[in-house]
């Protein structure tokens, strides 16, 4: 084992990586205590961001489309998406490399690589979800119609709120359990519109492999956010387009080997990965590489609900854009929903809600075995965390 | 002036009673200081006796329809059900009378009915104000269509909340005030399967009638309950049944007017005020005075909002128990704005939300004047209403 600033480096203890530690890192407990309107300005930044590239997405997707169809295989543009992640990430570290202080460690030697890869071995695990989260995706479509994917997708937020305070030993307030809650119910309300009038009960098919794959479907993609945040965050101090390098390296392997198994199946025309691709199909590729950039700005330096919250406000965003353009009305059920929306985020993110933070002592492993029911020790009632729910 | 136990009960200082005092009667100060388990029962019992009533309604409804048309007059319906509350209160009156026990004021005599009566004379604006609902519910119906005057209504619940803060100088936090916004939106989400499809974008007209329509169609009956509401507690100390017996006199009072005008205009056939009435209608009317007298018990002992959940949940429970009787299936609808509902109600509810009380001390008075900011005071801050948002 190797100390360093107080970090484990050491290969050998990947393990303890996800051991049930209070802390994921103590580099990035550091960086959370100076969480500040700097922190704050960065998140806006990070969601204005992510509002750009996600409201460029449909208009990218209609270019794309010749005759109404997409002529290229879907698998190529994520194999193409994962290089063009990596070409970035090469580029950014050549880039923050050469703008190194003197005296520092140098980033692009064989050595700091080596290591590095080592201790971010956690983020083929990522990768991994992902590229099956890729083809889940066009599995689903053959089972249920779009507006019950979609539909069912909102189930995400969820999900990752109880993997967060399983794996990153987040906690939420009732408040915040009931934000996450409400920001479902107001995206669903959104949707509504776009379910067939026939289909108003629950228009689920009721087989059990439906619910099997309705779970997968669900819970793989959050797995692969929370996984993705806690390795970006256990390796803080490494640098984050080293980390992006790993991580999307990791992913053009699985997605080549997809196309590579896909050859077999079907023949080597699917080897031909330009194939129907066009000016506007690069641009979607390139607009799908920044999403994926930029979700790993969100998973390192803010969180995995930040992230959800930015794309139901893209989504909203658009859908004012285009009534606005295309002269549309608002529809009763969008109106409702974004009212749903917004009043869940100001819950989630206003200070009121927020579990209070403990103070720091030998008496705090004792307070997280009690997680789940409020306290009665008189420290805790004494620290300021008495008031009902406040610790869920 | 007279005083008696603190109160002032001299009618000639009315005006006083809407005077911006801190408190509405002392003597429900010192019962909203009891407040406690046997209360949280009592409400219980209240929103279990509601939920009767309103789902009984339908069905009451339903069977007092001849060939599916109302052969009876609505405002001698009314009429009747005002005679019927008059009735109980004096039934309850006369009972309560008897069970007197010896030293006490004697409840029925003349002087104790002269003097409460002035007292209470502020229960005619109530009476007046849900008079003309009674009527403006049906001229709605001429201007907009019946799922249209639903959703109007539910605007009332917010309305109700802006009243309770001006009149009744209540104090909500921003997660209540988010919660009312909450409630209102699960109601509409529950309602929007009955609006027709064509009419998906908000269907008003547009006309500035319409809103002006609008605006007394949700203020009126708003302003009727919550002056109701500020009547009953403001003399606290009269007996309910006297207070109600005022109220519903008053009622019976304006409604008779009202068919007396309508005898003018329109001849004296509806002078017979028990024309097409059948076992049906004056279950009915049973229904409708037992319901009315309900409310007065939630006005007194627990207030408006409460009241506003009640009619919700019984709304609610009716959907449930239709579904399983009828074997209707559950729409999409249907659970998303009750889950809205029911995360609104324990948000409203929850003690964690609740606008922290503060000591009485002589600084009460200056605190009231911050009522819309966070206050610096370092007194206030001391007293345990310091988190953010907690003092609205």
């Amino acid at each position: 084992m190797k100390m360093k600033n107080g970090i484990i480096e050491c290969s050998a203890c990947h393990s303890k990586l996800l051991s049930p530690t209070k802390s994921v890192s103590r580099a990035y407990d550091k960086y959370r205590d100076r969480v500040s309107s700097k922190q704050r300005f960065f998140n806006t930044l990070l969601v204005v961001g992510d509002c750009i590239l996600v409201g460029l997405q449909p208009v990218l997707v209609y270019m794309s489309k010749v005759d109404g169809k997409f002529k290229f295989s879907p698998v190529s543009v994520n194999f193409q998406t994962e290089v063009a992640k990596v070409l970035f990430a090469v580029i950014m570290l050549i880039f923050q490399a050469r703008h190194q202080r003197v005296g520092e460690k140098p980033m692009l030697s064989i050595s700091t690589f080596v290591h590095a890869a080592r201790a971010n071995a956690l983020l083929a695990v990522p990768a991994f979800l992902y590229a099956i989260n890729n083809y889940l995706k066009f599995t689903m479509q053959l089972y249920f119609n779009p507006a019950t994917v979609k539909m069912l997708s909102n189930l995400k937020v969820l999900v990752i709120a109880v993997l967060l305070k399983i794996i990153m030993k987040r906690r939420f307030s009732i408040i915040q359990w009931e934000a996450l809650a409400l920001l479902l119910i107001g995206i669903t309300v959104n949707q509504l519109r776009s379910v067939p009038e026939g289909a108003s009960s629950i228009g689920l098919p009721v087989a059990t492999v439906a619910y099997v794959f309705t779970g997968i479907f669900v819970i793989v993609p959050s797995l692969a956010s929370v996984f993705n945040e806690y390795a970006l965050k256990s390796q803080y101090d490494t640098s984050i387009y080293l980390q992006n390098l790993f991580l999307y390296g990791y992913g053009a392997i699985f997605n080549f080997l997809a196309i590579l198994g896909i050859t077999i199946f079907q023949g080597p025309s699917n080897l031909n990965i330009f194939e129907g691709h066009s000016k506007a199909t690069m641009l979607l590729i390139f607009n799908n590489a920044a999403q994926g950039i930029l979700s790993s700005f969100f998973f390192k330096y803010a969180d995995t609900i930040l992230k959800k919250y930015s794309s139901t406000v893209a989504t909203i965003f658009t859908g004012i854009a285009s009534a606005i353009l295309f002269g549309h009305t608002l529809t009763v059920n969008f109106v409702l929903g974004i009212s749903v929306v917004f009043i869940s985020m100001h819950q989630f993110f206003s200070t009121l809600s927020k579990v209070k933070e403990l103070p720091k002592t030998g008496k705090l492993d004792a307070i997280d075995e009690q997680d789940d029911h409020r306290s009665k020790d008189p420290f805790i009632n004494m620290s300021g965390a008495n008031d009902e729910g406040h610790i869920l």
